[in-house]
């Protein structure tokens, strides 16, 4: 059996694109006293692992060539010296892009086998709790509030609309092209959507948000919070997710006008987030997300590419704005 | 007996000149029922001021020119009808830059005829409690943080330091002259002190952070807070309390460099406020700067002209960097 694996071949300059990866073939990896081994089912793909490949400050820390690409995975264990886990347990784990990987027993976290595992790397996983903590720690939102989200169809946005509505919240998504603003309002509950590319852009999210906006969920960075800080209101909040907007670039823009004078007038309150600040609340956060699930007030996407080798493709295309819900790549069944 | 009055005669054109005001001579108004005339004693100039002078968004509303020019004094009252006010009364007031000024009694505030009226004007006044909301509310200290403050010779920051140490606080300032700079740590109780003059400046303010900032209290924005967004810990605070750096122009910078990729990173929260938004605890707050002030801990200074004529000069000085403490011009005896 072999192992194959996607490694960072060059580092990009500019664009990211496919050549900066390589498809190599090795060796299963054997396996020591207390570690498992875990079979990659599926990986999921998101933007912020941009950043790690990037020279600039990042909490992905300084990037490398020659490893393989790392990624958050949904796997089987196939092999395993532990107690704790047997062979045929499913787990999330830190597999990278590859078939196999090697991972301490405490490593790994087991998850349940009675859903679509792609649900662990999404609603269940860090986009749902990136979405979940970022609206309710920072965001506090009440009913009545319009929440206006970024990056509104991707792996985390399309779902802090859905929540925010079941919190009574009026919700205006921006996204890219015409077909995916139209998915916003038609299948992912937003009340309203504007398109960045729109040459009436900040026309259009005026009217779109004509009371102005009391959560901002900032995905994106560079012009839409640009925008989008003329329209906060008095003692709003800005929840800093991501910077989509300059990851996959070498030379990052300034920050936005008005800052911090806007923030003065309006006495708004911007403050980044890092779901794993959180972790001693995941739990109880994974039981309210599958409770909306299991009522239907939330319809988290997954959005598959087929096989290991479209890794590169996939991550490339998501820069591009090309994901609607978490980007998946399924490895094996 | 004569009313002298500043009036705004233009609008500036980049940096704000003398020439921009014109001194005129008026009759003192006559009173009516339910209304006091006041006498000013002194006024003071605070740099939030100038935005009321620029074009561009600030919570002071559109200039005018022909008006005269606003401001804060405090006052004696030398006419009354009404009865809850008496002649010889100490106020404070919006005057103006002027000998006389007319209100409804509702408009002024009573205060007490026992210390420097200059102090209802700083450490009593806006500048003290806008020192002590921003860093308790935003900040919110405890013993061991490092506190940044920028323009910390100022009329607020001034008292921001002295405010932290109370709390246990490691205190740096930045100010401009290295005549200043010795200022903060001879009279004014920082710890240390860093001239944003300094062409090493970011390295200075490195090495006068070696534990980084937790709270950063920023009067000026600009490069400096790019500068201290550099620094910034962890889960820290920026009190955006003013835009010194933005108001003596009518080109506004772009927002500094990080935003918002170093919040996210960091987990960084930056809040606007306006000292108005906590009217409610106006009473708590200047009884505990009283206390202060009476314990000596806290050394307010003011920072005096002498007439009412050098009221232009005191502001475009102030603008420049020139004052320690609160600016008081003082306008009688």
């Amino acid at each position: 059996m072999e192992n194959r694996q996607i490694l960072i071949d060059s580092l990009p300059e500019g664009k990211l694109a496919e050549s900066n990866y390589k498809l190599v073939s090795s060796q299963v990896p054997a396996i020591k006293e207390g570690e498992v081994l875990c079979q990659t089912i599926a990986i999921t793909i998101g933007a912020g692992t941009r950043a790690g490949l990037q020279g600039s400050a990042s909490y992905a820390g300084a990037p490398k060539t020659g490893i393989v690409m790392n990624g958050t995975g949904v796997a089987r264990i196939v092999d395993s010296q532990c107690d704790e886990l047997s062979v045929d347990d499913l787990v999330v784990c830190q597999s990278g892009w590859q078939d196999f990987s090697v991972h301490k027993h405490t490593q790994v976290q087991k998850v349940s086998d009675d859903i679509d595992p792609g649900h662990h790397l999404g609603a269940l996983g860090t986009n749902g709790l990136t979405a979940y903590f970022g609206l309710m720690k920072i965001g506090e939102p009440t009913a009545g509030d319009t929440v206006l989200v970024s990056a509104a169809a991707g792996s985390v946005g399309h779902m802090v609309g859905q929540m925010a509505k079941v919190y009574g919240c009026r919700t205006v998504g921006v996204s890219s092209s015409p077909e995916k603003c139209a998915l916003l309002t038609t299948r992912l509950g937003y009340d309203e959507s504007v398109s960045y590319l729109s040459p009436d852009f900040r026309a259009e999210l005026k009217n779109a948000c004509p009371d102005g906006i009391d959560i901002y969920f900032d995905n994106t960075g560079g012009d839409i919070l640009g925008a989008a800080l003329f329209r906060m209101n008095e003692q709003s909040r800005i929840a800093c997710c991501g910077v989509v907007s300059q990851y996959d670039t070498s030379t990052p823009a300034g920050g936005p006008k008005g800052i911090p004078g806007l923030l003065i007038n309006k006495r708004i309150r911007m403050q980044g987030f890092l779901v794993f600040d959180y972790l001693s609340e995941y739990e109880a956060a994974r039981q309210q997300i599958k409770a909306w699930i299991d009522s239907g007030e939330l319809n988290p996407l997954n959005d598959d590419f087929e096989g290991l080798e479209k890794a590169p493709a996939a991550f490339v295309d998501l820069l591009r704005g090309g994901n609607v819900g978490t980007r998946i790549v399924r490895v094996s069944n």
